[in-house]
């Protein structure tokens, strides 16, 4: 976390301890660096765990592994290594995973399978077991430590920690959510997305968890895009530690649920946002609203489009009310358009309505809505009822620097 | 052409006249600018006619009226127009097309569909129809002028004028190829891609002459990428007036259809370069041949999601011999790979192969080669038979500079 915090970054919040849940970091020195960078989370007996990952088939062992054992619904550990991906580095790699596995199941006299590992940095570099071996020992040693704390020492290019929180009524109970997440480049949709870990003290039926953070997954992650580029390592995983006491959760009919998910759905969100808000070079926050597509699928693909194109997020960082972009992004998404119906504005103005510019258009508020830090455009594609939002950054001589300079 | 040339530029060639082809160039003044901005093509009579078209749903009326010119295969005459692409502009748009079809067929006294028109710039300013008909009446009045001048006409954003030339034997007669074309930002393949227009004297039937600049296509302009944004204007034409005398080519089988489609392919990948090269804030021309893939086409998709990842343009922009990154870009293709067999080098060095960093890689040649203008990327990907090459430019601070700034 050297690099100057993002212009959008936004306060870590306060986030309630969860019950089950006991986290501890430690100095792997995977790097050449004084900071923690081993994360290691306890679960009680009894978590359910749910997991999205990558879709990157080039993906690394941890996300190999961690996607067969997310279908066995148990966690009782999870670790997380950061500045070293481990990624592309054969069987090296994949026994490094499986010795941290081993150490950390044989602490807590549980099944290999029972440890999650994610790691996250250069590609290519088999993760050292030495490193990794003392580290894991340090951790267990380790005094507790809080969310901030953890949300810090997974984190690699990031310029600020990000975590979010929420709570609900699940019948009489109380239950809580918190979680953090990491990353700021390489980010794209159609996945899991970074490395991000949530927990609750609800009890959640495995596979109902799983339900949930898919979907959650489709309404947040899956809608935010920094460069387009998808890492080989991203994972979120869901922690369920069944503490609150409340009448386990099974499906959408059990009392609570709708509101559990609710809030689910919002760290999701909130978490997914503040990935963007640390977008590499950010200066905006850009909020693409699709309506009108023949379906929410095709309005969520032709956002992205748009949340893509080098010219649109160029546009925006010279504050510039380039709808011609826009249209050309749509035409190329690859999706259904007529450019006869299509509608774009800015801010709530539109500026070109049913394929041609608005003649009484007035570009004055646009552009006072284009100098500030959030920005909106929103999208009318006039042949249905689909809508999705996707959320990215603007494309500025930061990102250049950033991963011109940045070494392999 | 007011932003400095390309350090990547090349010369415009030595360009034979085409018998058959007569250029010349006008003053339009679509923009508050004081050069020629109007081209007009004219060719003889019985000129054969192909074209190839943005696939970009959101296509301009030129395209949707030259597309359907193009099935006819009689080109009389072509207008280009620089400085507005008419794009997104609704009747007005297709009525000031319609217009200049009209004014220059009843000139040569030829159907209005025999005249093509293109026009590139800014997006959603309708045609002005009142320049366009003074720039006309003016074009037809001028003395010729040779290929450079042209494309320097057709030029927007371009900092170099870009041409290419080559001859072919069909049996005993030689026939000549010449083309110009214009393009520095908005490329991406998949379409037809910018604005291109070739000539030759040979004879060669219309449908056949199609099949050709479609292959052409296939192995030029759709390899071809600078930032993954397809413009809603982009049209290649290749024009046959016969002149030359020799049998007429009907088909594959024709004697001569070899050499006459090895030069057309010839001239189409100079020109697909020379875009390339012009690349918005390009430092590097990077060539990615992909081999070992299931098909073609799928060598083709891995090589294009590697040319239009933010971060491998940027690696290579830094002379990073970053290969984890090129493993995410194969990974996220979408296409079938497995991280195991896969290898990748550069400038002929593998870096990693079967799936693992090489113990002995040595970085010092790749580095060397990586300080280079023209960079050459490997993966094999281990699979099949299937290969192609994709040619892209690195990603760089000018690129910002120039869209951040460029004023809608």
């Amino acid at each position: 976390m050297t690099a100057s915090t993002s212009p959008l970054a936004r306060p870590f919040p306060a986030l309630p301890a969860i019950d089950g849940i006991t986290l501890r970091v430690a100095r792997a020195r995977y790097k050449d660096w004084d900071r923690a960078d081993l994360t290691l989370i306890e679960c009680a007996k009894g978590t359910a765990v749910a997991g999205v990952f990558t879709r990157n088939v080039c993906c690394s062992s941890e996300v190999e592994l961690g996607r067969e054992q997310a279908r066995l619904g148990r966690a009782r550990a999870v670790v997380v290594n950061a500045g070293n991906s481990n990624a592309f580095t054969g069987y090296r790699g994949r026994e490094a995973v499986e010795a941290i596995m081993a150490q950390v199941a044989a602490h807590y006299g549980c099944q290999p399978s029972d440890v999650f590992v994610s790691s996250t940095g250069v590609i290519g570099v088999p993760l050292p077991q030495d490193k990794a071996r003392a580290g894991i020992a340090a951790a267990i040693a380790a005094e507790p430590c809080d969310w901030e704390d953890a949300a810090s020492a997974i984190g690699t290019t990031d310029t600020f920690t990000k975590g979010a929180g929420a709570s609900a009524l699940v019948g009489p109970v109380r239950v809580e959510l918190a979680g953090i997440i990491k990353g700021s480049g390489m980010i794209a949709p159609d996945m899991a997305t970074m490395l991000g870990y949530i927990a609750t003290d609800a009890a959640v039926a495995p596979g109902f968890l799983q339900e949930m953070l898919a979907k959650a997954n489709a309404e947040s992650f899956s809608c935010i895009t920094v460069d387009g580029d998808t890492s080989t390592s991203d994972t979120v995983l869901l922690l369920a530690t069944g503490k609150a006491g409340n009448a386990v959760l099974e499906s959408w009919d059990s009392p609570g649920a709708d509101a559990f998910y609710a809030a689910l759905r919002q760290v999701c969100r909130d978490l997914a946002h503040r990935v963007v808000r640390d977008g590499e070079g950010a200066q905006k926050f850009i909020a693409i609203r699709v309506t009108g597509a023949t379906s929410d699928e095709s309005a969520r693909r032709v956002g992205l489009a748009i949340a893509n194109s080098p010219l649109v997020k160029t546009a925006i960082a010279g504050e510039d009310a380039n709808w011609g972009r826009i249209v050309m992004a749509v035409g190329k998404a690859g999706e259904p358009a007529d450019r006869d119906r299509l509608s774009i504005g800015f801010g709530g103005v539109w500026a070109a309505r049913d394929g041609q510019p608005l003649p009484d258009y007035d570009e004055a508020p646009v552009a006072a809505h284009l100098k500030g830090q959030d920005v909106s455009i929103e999208v009318d594609l006039g042949l249905g009822e689909g809508m999705a939002t996707v959320w990215t950054c603007d494309l500025t001589h930061g990102y250049i620097s950033i991963n011109a300079d940045y070494r392999s």
